[in-house]
């Protein structure tokens, strides 16, 4: 079966230099793969490779003139933004002619014009932003990265039957553990509202664990972490901004002088092994969960090889039915909690 | 002039044989410094290396038969160990027998205690917790820690005014700049309690910088950065969670054939400064700010160098008078504020 997929050419820090090159690799190696790249077509044509004419025949280029800016109020962008690339891309998979679709831009923007087409699922109040992350054992996933703040109890439930049913689905795990992210892992511990989703996730039949600690995320202690989306956040941009203090320092200190120079080189391939495996690229694709169709969203840095993971993530859930998956669990859920 | 800490000799996850090593080697280091030991007096004994007859003179061993539990709760800590070696330690704050305390033992019946025998400053609804982290430039301090959660608009008032003081009279910084964690730094982002705390904050004479993200507090951007507890407790946590998964998969990057070995080998003294210049242990003592006497919590892992980082801070804290500047400041913004 065929997959198409919608690709916001324009979005991210790079744009179309860096989104067009995926394109083309993720085409050559997924055979049952169509993309629409939308954007400003000359620049698109301007980016792809000679001598790539086969793949073309996969490719449409579908020309958008807009562009939304990377710092632009999401209201903005939506009411006056209706031929941006980011628009006419989500549009394409509300109109059902691709099945998913890929951006690198603006979150803000991207999740209320995703919101505002594509609608939620029944039985979600808001849609919420996940990612996987490297843990010490395997990975895990982390919900949700920013898109609502003062989650209610019922929303951080609806959060957690989200999170398992991707798991489950795009990793191949019967029953993926859950954890709600607190402070503590004592009944006692938390505010009076991660206590009640506590209370609501306990009564359904996910695979619930209790409380995890901030450090439980990349210790990997459950499948899925649940929380706020003010807290995920945070724990996210923390995380990178401490990631880049030691690979910095690491730089600096084998920067140092000869003898570290050389350290550094002989030490390059164990490094290198190092950085491949927590290396963030291949972690990249948030999904903007809850829709009822799946949106990707590519960290806006991603370079090349990190945009072809955000589109083989829409590939895979496009394959295994998330997000209708997702609708059904819901209404089980609802029906069990009454 | 000399100064005499009251160390709570049983907390931590090693107690007296971390904690009296430290309470020797801070004591060699420092002639002005006195200590008063709390615990099970056998035990400290048997901890103190033979030989150190002449700093026995300024050592005191008083006996205190009951310890807090790592995971008791702190209720009940407070309600049936009245003679803790934690509650006998801050009871010498608050009879001016010692200048500060210092514990690794269990956090939340630590600051309860604390905050129940010694009382906050007038214009402190509650204390905070408050640490310094490393960052890419210098260093930076995070506040609250955990403490309270919920925090409203004028606790984060006071915790940037507590926060701002520390930073002037520990580090020698004029005007420390600070900052409120929140989600992006554009003035609409965050939740209508982070917002309120930000027009308070900018109508004192602090040197308030706006809002910045969870990155920006290892980049360095701020010598302050205040949050609600919840939020530096998943931040903290989170971090050191990050960083365990990043040593264990260095160390087995480098542990993984004949070659890798003898990389790790030749590039240890990289590493090590690398460790050294980002260690958490030469971070260590958080300080339980708000408190009208000083009292410095250690991480309860610490081992002996971390936990005589902790002694020394409760020494300089002491030693600037931040109880009596911090007082001072609220008096000053509540009247600016009106």
């Amino acid at each position: 079966m065929i997959t198409t997929i919608a690709v916001d050419a324009m979005g991210g820090d790079f744009g179309p230099p860096v989104t067009v090159p995926a394109v083309l690799h993720c085409l050559q190696h997924n055979l049952k793969l169509q993309i629409i790249l939308v954007g400003r077509t000359p620049e698109l044509h301007a980016c792809w490779p000679a001598r790539h004419e086969l793949e073309l025949q996969r490719v449409e280029f579908l020309h958008a003139e807009q562009v939304v800016e990377m710092n632009e109020a999401p209201a903005q962008a939506m009411r006056a933004k209706k031929d941006s690339s980011m628009r006419v891309a989500i549009n394409l998979v509300q109109e059902s002619r691709a099945d998913a679709c890929v951006s690198a831009g603006n979150t803000g923007a991207l999740m209320a014009t995703a919101r505002y087409v594509l609608k939620t699922l029944p039985g979600i109040d808001r849609p919420a932003i996940i990612s996987s992350l490297p843990a010490i054992k395997g990975h895990t996933h982390l919900l949700d990265l920013g898109a609502n703040i003062d989650s209610s109890p019922e929303q951080l439930l609806q959060f957690a039957i989200m999170g398992s049913v991707l798991v489950k689905a795009t990793e191949d795990i019967a029953a993926p553990t859950v954890g709600l992210l607190n402070i503590g892992v004592e009944d006692i511990k938390g505010s009076e509202s991660i206590k009640a989703a506590a209370r609501l996730i306990r009564n359904t039949s996910l695979n619930y664990q209790g409380f995890v600690e901030g450090d439980g995320i990349y210790h990997g202690v459950v499948d899925v972490v649940v929380c706020d989306g003010f807290i995920g956040n945070v724990a996210l941009k923390t995380s990178e901004g401490l990631a880049q203090m030691i690979r910095r320092s690491l730089h600096q200190e084998f920067k140092r002088n000869w003898y570290t120079r050389l350290a550094g080189l002989v030490a390059m391939p164990a490094l290198t092994a190092m950085k491949r495996r927590i290396d963030h690229r291949r972690h990249n694709g948030a999904t903007l969960i809850g829709l009822r169709k799946t949106v990707i969203k590519s960290h806006g840095g991603a370079d090349t090889l990190a945009f072809q993971y955000a589109i083989n993530k829409a590939v895979a859930e496009v394959d295994r039915q998330v997000t209708d998956l997702i609708q059904n669990e819901i209404q089980q859920v609802l029906q069990e909690t009454g």
